[in-house]
Parts: structure tokens; C-alpha cells; sequence
């Protein structure tokens, strides 16, 4: 396995930070990173939001899901889907442009992941840990007030940055799924109940499966923050139609 | 600048390949760094589909706007944002699941998009080129059909790989905006005129500002494959309501 290879291993969400600043020129090879990532016909459709100032990431750390550690965290970095920028270049340069619509939105959440992906790619290359914020897309009435957006950018993707604490260095990755699982050839083949039960088994400590999976869908997807980010992606969806 | 962050900087588009095959060792390798990405709750609600069938990459080369290079790659990868198999599980094991809704597809998406960057960089560590294909959001009924797709599984990123030919290799990279134009600092500020004419400027040419805008915006904006796409996308998202 070559360098890269083994980054991409060896790679797991970091929760805990040590007290150690990120250097302003190690800030720049993220963000430069990041934009130099893939992005659909050089369109670039993302604003990176840099979030310093100490206020807005606590409130930030309780609107995505009560996370005290998001205001500890020592860079703080939201992906926001941008087609604004697009669409005001497209009218003010005579475009006369229809309004963006689904496409644009998936797009431009798409480039802000593949982004983001290089960021904490680049972090991790640096010793720098990092961890994915899905609540950002929750709250999106208070987020878009917060964050000054204009009807065309989302907040898509939020990740937290730091060093990692000794402990969260050791921290076993949690297992994922086996390959021939994840991956099939040419067409969809859906799992049955057996594949289901052992491929989804990766974590259920000493609970049976059946426990394990019903206290899963309790806490994560029968959740308030779940039908919460369902109805504020909604929201933000009705200004792309 | 360390060996990753150079490969990051380095990545570019490859659309036309070398007639030389990508071997079973580094399609696992590729693959599995895929599957190493990070992802919401450990939960990898995507699947990869392995287009290997002749005819079948005829198709989608047809379907993805006509790109005949599709067909020509050695490698097809559709990242599949896949809510199915949670859902079939939760069925199976008694937690009388909600239906899926927008929350679950943008997470889906997003699990898709950074397993499938992942995919695009371990490619790159090997000398190997790759092509994001955001058509496959398009003819969301023909693809559904066609790759045996159930209700909660989208196919939201394809990805081309090959060896580049050297003109692919020697080709410039496409120039990005400047970073302080992508990055901003705590909250939105919208660009005016005079800012996105300077930023957005990255491949004119021999054209003035104006003259290559409008020609971008209607080859790309107010095309028919991008109406299309989302047309395509809302058809999708049915099913997430």
C-alpha cells in the first residue's frame, strides 16, 4: 500500500482535541486542497464558510444537535452549496437565467462533499484530525440567518478540525461492511434479511443484532434531529423549484 | 508541500484512456479506500455498482448526455446513494420504520460523494485517471430500470477511470477561483458584479467576460440535459416524501 493508500486507511472521525492551534499556512494547504478538489465543468458551486469567531461556534455547537466539542474544535469549516454566485454572475452579465432548480442544488451539494473530502484528506496528511457535522442541514431558517445566505446556498457540510487527543489517536476505526457487500457488479441486487443481518453487524458490542439494531433506529433515525433535517432540507429545497 | 497534498493539487479530469487494464489488485485497492471514507454514522448508505458489461456502459455512455468515453473506460463506478438496505433491515428486525425522507437521500448523497473522492484519489496514488459523470442523475426512470434500482436507492455519482494517454497527462489543469473569493469568514457575503467578472474568469479565452458567459450559460445552464437532470432528480425524490 503506498502513502495515500494508507491515509485513506488509516483515516477516523476526531471528537477530542488537544490544545494545539492550526498554523495559518497549515489552514491554506486545507483550503487550497479543498478547491483544487473535482468539481462539475470548473463551477466550483461552494462558498467554504471559515467560522472564527468564538460566538458563532457555540451557537453552531448547540444547533447541530447540542455538541459542546464543535465549539472546541480549532478550525471549523461549513461547505455551503453555492449557485448564487452563478446565478448573479448569469443576470448581471445578460443570461437572462431560468431559476436554479434540483439539478443545480444536487450538484452543488455534491462539489461541496467532494470538497470537503479533500480537506479532511489533506488535515489527515498533517496529523490534523477532523469530523463530519451532518446536523448543519437541520435548523436551516436560524442557519441561513446566522450565516447571512441568500436564497441559493445551502449549508451543506459542515467539518471540525484539531489535533487529535492520545486517545482519540488510539481509538480503534469502527469496522465498515465487507466489500462484496457494498459493492455489486452491473445491477442492484437487493440484500436479504440473513445478508442484511451480517454485513450491517459491525458494532453491537454485546447486544444481540435485533437489540442492537432497533436501539440504532431509535436513537438515529426515529430521532428529533433526523425528522428535523428531513423538514429543514425541505425548507431550503422550496427555493430550488 | 507533502506527497499528498501534491497528488491532490495534481488531480485532473482524464476522458481519454490507454488501452491498458486496471488490474483485479487495484480495483480492490481502489474500492477499498472508497469504502474507507468517512460516513454518517458508520452507516455507508451507499452501494457501488461495478459496471463491467459492454453493453451496459454502450447505454449509459448514451444516457449520460451521449459521452461516448464512458463506454471506453476500463473502470465504471456508479455510487449509488442507498437508503434501501437500512430501511429492508429496519423492516426485518421489528422497528417499524418511518419512510425515508429528504434527510435520509441528502445523507445518502453526501456518504456517496465522499466514498467516491476517495475513490478518485486512491486512483490518482496509482497513475490511474478518472472522470466524474453528473449525468447519471439524469433519466432517473431509464437508470432506475436499467441498473435494477428499488425506491431508496439513487444513483447519484458515476466515476470513469483509465490510464490517461499523454496528451491527457501533459493537458493543463483547469485554473480554480481564488481562494479568498471560495473561502469567506463567518458569514456569507454576496459578490457584486465587478468581483465574480474577475473571479469567475477562468477560461475566456479569445473571448471578452461577457461573450464566454453567455455562451457558458447556454451550453451548460439553460441546456437540455441540465432541465433534464432536474426534472430527473424531483422524479427521484418521490419517493423520499
Amino acid at each position: 500500500m503506498n502513502t495515500i493508500l494508507e491515509s485513506l486507511h488509516s483515516r477516523k472521525s476526531v471528537r477530542v482535541f488537544i490544545d494545539r492551534e492550526i498554523s495559518p499556512k497549515e489552514k491554506q494547504q486545507i483550503l487550497t486542497a479543498a478547491t483544487q478538489a473535482p468539481t462539475a465543468g470548473n463551477q466550483q458551486m461552494y462558498t467554504i464558510l471559515d467560522i472564527t469567531d468564538r460566538r458563532l461556534k457555540e451557537i453552531l455547537a448547540e444547533t447541530c444537535d447540542h455538541q459542546p466539542f464543535i465549539a472546541k474544535a480549532k478550525m471549523v469549516l461549513i461547505f455551503c452549496a453555492d449557485y448564487q454566485k452563478w446565478y448573479d454572475a448569469f443576470s448581471f452579465f445578460g443570461c437572462s437565467p431560468r431559476k436554479p432548480a434540483a439539478g443545480e442544488f444536487l450538484l452543488a451539494v455534491q462539489d461541496a462533499a467532494i470538497a470537503a473530502q479533500n480537506a479532511v484528506t489533506a488535515a489527515e496528511s498533517l496529523g490534523i484530525g477532523s469530523c463530519y457535522i451532518g446536523d448543519i442541514m437541520e435548523h436551516y431558517e436560524k442557519h441561513r440567518e446566522l450565516l447571512n445566505l441568500p436564497p441559493y446556498v445551502f449549508p451543506a457540510i459542515m467539518v471540525v478540525f484539531g489535533y487529535p487527543t492520545q486517545q482519540q489517536a488510539d481509538r480503534q476505526k469502527p469496522k465498515r461492511a465487507p466489500l462484496d457487500f457494498i459493492v455489486q457488479e452491473n445491477r442492484y441486487h437487493r440484500a436479504d434479511e440473513t445478508t442484511l443481518k451480517a454485513c450491517l453487524n459491525t458494532a453491537t458490542g454485546t447486544l444481540s443484532f435485533e437489540e442492537w439494531i432497533q436501539r440504532f433506529c431509535k436513537r438515529k433515525y426515529h430521532s428529533d434531529f433526523s425528522n428535523e433535517m428531513s423538514r429543514s432540507i425541505e425548507e431550503a429545497l422550496k427555493n430550488f423549484r
